[in-house]
């Protein structure tokens, strides 16, 4: 491990974001400056409970309980829904012709009815993956304001704290329709993110800026599912011409016997201070702060859905972004292979895209 | 240079100081949120004028043009007065035992009735330096709402748009007076600053706290002048234990016959982006970051005085400061000695206290 490096991680977590995988737990809103004063201008998360959040005063928390309702209002309404072979869309996965090596795979996305949607989504959560596919009704385009505009009037538009701190609306405000096997990778975004859970729960991995050497960030080339009706199978394209992606190599829930393998090749993640956990439950509100490192998944309320609205609001590129691109641009620290055993496996042709460069420190 | 830590100088001002040695100008007054949002969040200087600055209503900005005036109103006062030989104080000097190297010396510092401070300040104010002294009645420890508590009442006591914007009252409110001797050298403080100038005018030389390497800070021996009132003489004591200041080596106005020397010494300075510059006129007031290098030099006003009071608020310990120590931990680079002849210079036994560490990348 790096010294400097692992400084700065516990650093800001004296500092500001605490010692324990926990975050701010608020039980009343934040005014505009107390967000800007301790949460948005430090990067620092926190979540609004049910009670206090204005959520709970929706149509939305009950009107979306219940399946009927949603089909009858969104009757002529065609939505966009990703499928995947087991639910990890825009994720790592073995290289269609180089299994060895890994790819980028994006979802097949198709426009459907919002019923047929439904109906996807319903039948894909089983464990078995017996459907041969995972669904997910999601757009990251303001599809909230789109293509679900007819359930516009039934949650905030915007949420009033955040709009009066940041001094403009959402630039985009999506809606996400899943169940339990839908799973996003870790990833940062280049907004800040108010992220609202309507029904089920969502739990949430995350990791602040300044860890940013733990998320193992390579390039990886970008391919695509193509799902078949047809046949009712997948094929994995690279795209064409070649595109390459830069992307997170960890993924925090690994299978129990590929654990070991994973530890070895990631030990800046596995060995450097617990990642922060979060479950947002209905009716709760997670501030998740521009260029966190988040990995999401999710538990579905009885009917076997999760409902998620979250607000993108547009981040300020300031010192903290500069700040944030030098040190990325710093090459990773190497292990010491003599130092773990493990780490022999590393050299393995497994993974090509692991191209570490050499210590800076 | 080294081209990572020039990106970053570089793509601080891209992204938001701007590429002009001129910083933001504001003609209103900051709503708190506005405030918060747009500079202190960022870590971003503005100035505010005179117009909009609430310092035109301030008593402060008639009563103290008057000598006679603040004679009366602090005739029982008792100040501190800052003596130095030439109107440096915390500054670097030759070392007493060895010239050749260099010392961290603080003023001599001696409690006087107020009327025998301006007297000081206005007979020691000849570029000749003929009274042996320089006189700068200043004491950074809250010495506004102390010392000088017969005044307090014309001025705010405090600056309401940073007072709400921070949360809470400032730390410290400190009077300055002096004259065009009187100059402070490049450092930082672990406060947010709300710097207005009564009268007279301050000139500022500012640097970000990403350019820490271009301050090239090093540790000097703590020395303190001792002054005679009997024989009119400045003794230079290094203090006793030895103690060990960390301050910057650059003074951003050397000699025109050191210029080149300076220049070989302090490349990243020198070749580096412009630093900001600002003038803070009378009823004018600089919101100064924390964190942010500053160099003071003043102009007088018509009967030879300057006057200003700062706000010092609580700085947060965020991830911004958590950034900047793992910055500031990374050794400086080197300057390749080949492509600068100056350079050679450079290994002269004139400043031992020249302590660069190997290039980090």
């Amino acid at each position: 491990m790096n010294p400097k490096l692992e400084n700065l991680w516990e650093e800001v977590r004296e500092l500001t974001l605490g010692t324990t995988p926990q975050i701010d737990r608020l039980h009343t809103p934040p005014t505009p400056l107390q967000f800007l004063r301790h949460y948005l201008s430090q990067n620092k998360p926190f979540i609004l409970s049910a009670s206090s959040a204005t959520t709970l005063q929706w149509p939305a928390t009950t009107l979306w309980t219940s399946t009927s309702y949603l089909l009858h209002t969104l009757s002529s309404s065609t939505v966009s829904l990703h499928l995947t072979p087991s639910g990890q869309a825009d994720s790592l996965t073995p290289h269609p012709s180089n299994p060895k090596s890994l790819c980028f795979a994006s979802a097949h996305v198709q426009r459907t009815l919002f019923s047929d949607a439904v109906d996807a989504i319903n039948a894909s959560n089983k464990k078995d993956l017996s459907t041969g596919f995972v669904a997910y009704a999601q757009q990251q385009n303001d599809c909230f304001r789109g293509e679900y505009g007819a359930l516009a009037g039934e949650c905030d538009s915007d949420v009033a704290w955040a709009t009066e701190a940041i001094g403009g609306l959402p630039e985009a405000v999506n809606l996400w329709i899943g169940n339990e096997l839908s799973e996003t990778s870790f990833h940062k975004d280049h907004y800040e993110n108010v992220y609202a859970v309507v029904t089920g729960e969502k739990h949430f991995v995350l990791l602040p800026p300044t860890d940013v050497h733990r998320m193992y960030i390579r390039e990886y080339p970008a391919a695509k599912y193509i799902y078949s009706e047809e046949t009712g199978e997948f094929k994995l394209e690279i795209e064409n011409p070649l595109r390459h992606v830069p992307w997170c190599s960890v993924n925090p829930y690994p299978l129990p016997e590929n654990l070991e393998k994973e530890m070895s090749k990631f030990p800046l993640y596995y060995n450097g201070p617990k990642p922060f956990e979060v479950t947002v439950k209905a009716g709760e509100i997670l501030y998740l702060p521009s260029m966190w490192f988040h990995h999401v998944r999710q538990t579905p309320d009885s009917r076997g859905l999760t409902i998620a609205v979250n607000y993108w609001y547009d981040m300020q590129f300031d010192i903290k972004y500069a700040y944030f691109n030098f040190l990325q641009s710093l090459p990773a620290p190497q292990e010491p292979t003599s130092h773990n055993p493990l780490t022999n496996e590393n050299a393995s042709d497994e993974d090509e895209n692991n191209r570490e460069e050499s210590a800076f420190l």
